[in-house]
């Protein structure tokens, strides 16, 4: 059992070690998502700008033949929220992949391992045109570097007379997009993700500090409302043995956060979602992550057994494919991950493995009012509550 | 015969009349494409932040049943810049869509008109799943508003104690993309557009501007390279007419333009590309504007002609439709006329009309050296010099 809830921000938190590499590339999936790293959407955008410069003349990533015990350094302790962490996100990735693979029944998980001269690295593991799945892709990473000045100055707030040098940090992150063939089975979506920043080696003492984000979120291109209910029902339980703020909390900001604002709809029928994640107990809110990851298979993989055969006719079909077409559009135009990651050289091919295999646009497609298609339409318009 | 080419900048142009609507609403092929309205990075990013909010609260569009005349005001001359370049624009609509619909054989233009409560309209056609075409999407708009303040102080430059009012514009164009079926069939993309701004009502005195941008560019998923070497002759010698220096240079503008960033590759092999152009004298870049917009007919359909009905395999549309996966990261990414349009509410239906119907995302796909998919790969890396 997780321990319960307590508002206490303090916690214990393994320094970072100043690393050799000065700038970070951060994957797209440890990115923030919520509207700022910080809290604020103003700092929010100087971090941004300051980011990228720094960002985009970095090396690159070198694959790697064989998977390390541990991307952390060795001089980080096992016990360590970090160390935990990384431990957490591998037995998910190896467990999610397990589940998917199994549920296939033909495809199987290409592995990509990459690591980071400056340090770092992850896994990409990728089932592609399986039975069940179009795309499945499952990957984790680990990342430490230097945030630039302007951003650690923007995590402080207040201006300060002290210039100081670049801040060290740690992210790390399991992060999955799952689109299945059958268009009455649902694509799934879920990242949890941990980073910390330490104080600048010239001011050893201003604020460390440690966040949580993650979610998980259904798009399903018809809506079938035992699944749908099923799927928050898991949701809220993982939240709710936690706090019982938590579900409605996160529930209202998957829906705000997955929003196609220029459709005014939004990308599914949303889960949970939550970042900067620190007014909590620092052990409690890595169960509640733990717990999260671990309810992505009872969540999910029931729904498709129940979907993935389903007989179905080119219209489900291309109408899954025009709601693929706005997975894309909320992925490259507003998922903050996605778009930042494209624009500061993390590695495309992980960032890009959450587009579908396949995505349609037609002109001025409207469904007729009262049909399933429709149904879905107006539930992705009105967010509604489900369990 | 257009006149020759002068470095005047002196040129008469028409008042703008003070619009009733306080905010416009530009479609996205009207926005400035090139790295900034007004010549300079920095003022850019200021107009575009300022820009948005007041951009996104306006009212939307209406549909209207009949094609009026002109989206012009009646007091506007029908001997002005802005009358003839809306003749020119329809006139370039109408040559087009006939030359598509020929050559498609089958399918037929939808149009939909739409007009603005503040002034001003546009005309969408489109062509879907054709017998060539999969979508033709042809539009034209006429725009006009007016632009906040800070951006005309972005345009003006250094700044000024005296705080001016809104700044009157008008915007006026024409934007397509042809998307065929057939993988060897390339797809093509054009838009020339106008635009003019006027002094605010309260500083009489201040600078009036007018520019014109566009451009003609070819995207194939394989090279012929006498199809080619055809459509950029036929830039080139419309580019000739008029000054020799424009090929060169907005060959280039084309390739660092249409520039993939997370890829490091173009989106296809180029054309011609120009933005912010009032160097020149006035009537010279509105003939040159009507050569290029007369060019696209037989620059293009000759190609399409000879590669419709090429014989293909299940492989070749596959790669045709990961090239349309690059179509769509770059408008949806960086095509700075689609994000901005997206972004602060234009024709939704108008803007993403480029998208293709149908596009594909394979994980780490990458085309074996030397092959036909791997030599168009490298021509969208390395741009080559076609004449």
């Amino acid at each position: 059992m997780p321990p319960p809830a307590t508002l206490s921000s303090s916690s214990s938190f393994t320094l970072l070690s100043p690393p050799p590499s000065p700038s970070p590339k951060l994957p797209s999936f440890l990115l923030p998502k919520s509207h700022s790293f910080f809290h604020s959407p103003t700092r929010s955008t100087r971090l941004r700008r300051s980011f990228t410069p720094r960002c985009a003349v970095i090396e690159k990533e070198s694959p790697e033949t064989e998977k390390p015990e541990t991307f952390l350094r060795e001089s980080s302790s096992p016990t360590s929220v970090r160390s935990r962490f990384e431990k957490m996100i591998r037995e998910a990735q190896d467990t999610v992949c397990a589940a998917i693979a199994a549920a296939d029944g033909v495809g199987t998980f290409k592995e990509d391992v990459w690591s980071r001269p400056g340090g770092g690295g992850g896994i990409s593991r990728v089932l592609q045109d399986g039975a069940v799945w179009e795309k499945a892709g499952v990957n984790v990473s680990v990342v430490y570097g230097v945030m630039p000045p302007e951003a650690y100055r923007a995590a402080k707030g207040a201006a300060t007379d002290h210039k100081p040098g670049p801040v060290p940090f740690f992210a790390a992150g399991i992060s999955s997009v799952l689109h299945p063939k059958n268009p009455f089975a649902p694509t799934l979506h879920f990242n949890y993700r941990y980073f910390e920043t330490d104080a600048p080696p010239d001011a050893p003492g201003a604020p460390r500090q440690w966040w949580f984000g993650g979610g998980t979120d259904l798009t399903p291109a018809y809506i079938f409302e035992e699944d749908v209910k099923h799927f928050h029902s898991v949701q809220k339980n993982a939240c709710d043995k936690f706090d019982p703020s938590f579900y409605p909390r996160f529930k209202k900001w998957c829906d705000d956060y997955f929003y196609i604002k220029h459709r005014d709809e939004r990308r599914g029928l949303g889960g949970i979602f939550f970042d900067d994640l620190n007014d909590y107990d620092q052990e409690m809110l890595l169960s509640f992550a733990t717990e999260c990851a671990n309810s992505v298979v009872p969540a999910y993989v029931p729904i498709i057994e129940k979907r993935k055969d389903t007989p179905f006719t080119e219209d489900h079909k291309a109408w899954q494919q025009l709601r693929r077409g706005r997975y894309v559009e909320f992925n490259l135009v507003y998922d903050r991950g996605t778009t930042f990651g494209l624009k500061t050289g993390g590695r495309i091919e992980s960032i890009l493995v959450s587009l579908p295999l396949t995505a349609r646009w037609e002109y001025d497609h409207k469904p007729e009012e009262g049909s399933e298609e429709w149904k879905l339409l107006d539930a992705c318009i009105n967010p509604k509550e489900w369990v």
